[in-house]
């Protein structure tokens, strides 16, 4: 069987959100509860959108920007009549779905970009919607482009017979790494850490590696420096939600742990890198950590409903992302090709690589 | 308010483990709930006894060891007439008790030595049942000394706004260290791992924490690297399932990326080492690392029931320890003083610490 596309869901964007015509909303692949259940959630409005991306329906950094791009193209369809008012409501929208969540960069990049589209439609005297819908939807056919030549890059540096670590969830990049290795004869298997709070690893990674019918093995998230330290792991791989001038990476909760111990025990840090670095944020401190509220850490959400798993009153922390520095990172990845962490700053100035 | 032990049920073996002379059975608290439900189980024969160690009912290096040694006595009560049978079957019974958890080396000890003292009754012609339970419960009454020695000799490490990392339980030494910091007026927080997969820091760790009134923040696995990295974290501390002669401890998996994590960002590291090394176990690669079934992991018990966080047909690992070796200790604390890693193979040549 020759597949054009890894078979896994949550390899093509498109598949898991659009705008839909005929109901005249966005509709989004439910993250929160995939693969227990596949339910697609309607979203009419901008702040159904912007609730959808705080409360993780919509989750991980170009995802959630996607949505953000289709709810801002929903508002440009249902404006006012008076074009300066027009252009001011539609700046509350971006702002709106900016505060969304602050971490990762991708959103930061697409909203003002949709919303320069509507803008030139407003000034030109043309209706907003379609050209700001295009481009959003040019952006996600641009993302799963980035996605699959990352993970082609990515490939080259599997072995046959890799057990490679990966946290949270790497989406349509690790699925193409893994497909490109597969086809390519290497047999690997992925170790997911199951990523609490909200088990991504034990949900949509693993889901990912079972739809390609790569072997995959769930562990917590406390294991990986004692797999290191029996030889059961020989790389670590994840993603990354922002990646700084000077090579700093952000990436879901427990990933700097992961980096520390395989500095520790001398086993490569890949960072699947997207579309390179924010030019807008030079170093790790420049990076907004978001805070969510404790109270998420305190339940376990599973196929059959949620548990109470933390006793009552009791307070918490719940940082959502931690920072890796470039020292403790092997190489970054992006569709661009392989670069050293130190060296990521040159993305711009690379050329586009082949198809 | 004085108290003459610290005021946390887990505190003291006695009230959480013991052979109930109305019932002739041995009654425990059942671990893996506590404290959603205080929920005593009685175990009445040796099989019942085993499974509640294998299964976690007990669960923690000296309370599984106490409660076996309690199966042992009750076995001695329950003996045919033949003393060549009698000393056979007690030793079938101490080889089922002692195959139940290989990792802790406490059950190593207080098996065989309450064998011998069942055995010897029975070479006197003596009844060995009383003798036997005697025994097992004068070793609750030194574990309860050995952990608040340990716990009071820990608290001199600890200065005043510390927020100190804990993973797992490490029980009543935990207690008596946070119990005599506070009676110091030192204002201490406690920082703990939830500790998948079964929430002993959600639960157990919160509970006695709570219990002390001691403030008690909750974290899952992956955060302490970052909250490191932050600054808010000043110590790691922690109990050993094992101590080796070298210095090497295991305790539950996860601690290994804790102290390479505090190791990276030069925070310290103290093991509750309780009654020192094994001395029978030389070196890390020495200690039995127990390997669970990884359906363990696919779940989440919690106030409300069980529910499944990972998807089906996946496989996973599930080592329920791991193993830190002595460069990666600060101090290991026991019952005799504060040892360097390297030097706690020294502990037996030394005297007992004043009370």
């Amino acid at each position: 069987m020759t597949y054009t596309t890894p078979p896994a869901l949550l390899a093509d964007r498109f598949k898991t959100l659009r705008y839909d015509e005929e109901q005249g909303a966005v509709v989004v692949l439910n993250r929160r509860t995939y693969p227990f259940q596949t339910e697609f959630v309607t979203l009419r409005t901008v702040e159904e959108v912007a609730r959808a991306i705080e409360d993780m329906t919509v989750q991980g950094g170009p995802p959630l920007a996607y949505v953000a791009g289709l709810g801002l193209a929903m508002a440009a369809r249902d404006l006012e009549a008076s074009t300066t008012r027009q252009a001011v409501y539609l700046e509350q929208v971006a702002k709106r779905l900016l505060a969304t969540r602050p971490t990762a960069d991708d959103l930061n990049h697409l909203i003002p970009a949709a919303l320069a589209v509507a803008h030139e439609a407003l000034r030109e005297g043309r209706e907003p919607f379609q050209p700001t819908l295009d481009f959003v939807n040019s952006e996600i056919e641009r993302g799963n482009t980035v996605s699959r030549r990352c993970g082609q890059h990515a490939a080259r540096l599997l072995s046959d017979g890799d057990q490679i670590l990966t946290h949270c969830i790497a989406g349509a990049a690790l699925c193409w790494m893994l497909w490109t290795a597969k086809e390519q004869g290497k047999q690997v298997t992925l170790v997911g850490c199951e990523t609490r709070p909200y088990f991504q690893g034990a949900r949509l990674t693993a889901a990912s590696a079972q739809e390609m019918g790569i072997p995959f093995k769930l562990i917590t998230d406390g294991m990986s420096a004692h797999l290191m330290s029996e030889g059961k792991l020989d790389k670590f791989i994840c993603a990354a939600d922002r990646i700084t001038l000077d090579g700093h990476i952000t990436n879901k909760i427990g990933t700097l742990q992961h980096a520390i111990a395989a500095h520790h025990f001398g086993k490569p840090f890949y960072v699947l890198g997207y579309d390179g670095p924010d030019p807008q944020t030079a170093t790790g401190r420049d990076i907004p950590i978001e805070w969510r509220k404790p109270d998420e850490i305190f339940y376990a959400k599973g196929e059959d409903g949620t548990v109470r798993t933390a006793i009552h009153g009791i307070e918490g922390y719940y940082p959502a992302f931690d920072i890796t520095p470039p020292h403790l990172i092997s190489t970054i990845v992006t569709d661009k090709g392989i670069f050293a962490p130190h060296a990521i700053g040159e993305y711009r100035q690379m050329g586009d690589a082949a198809g």
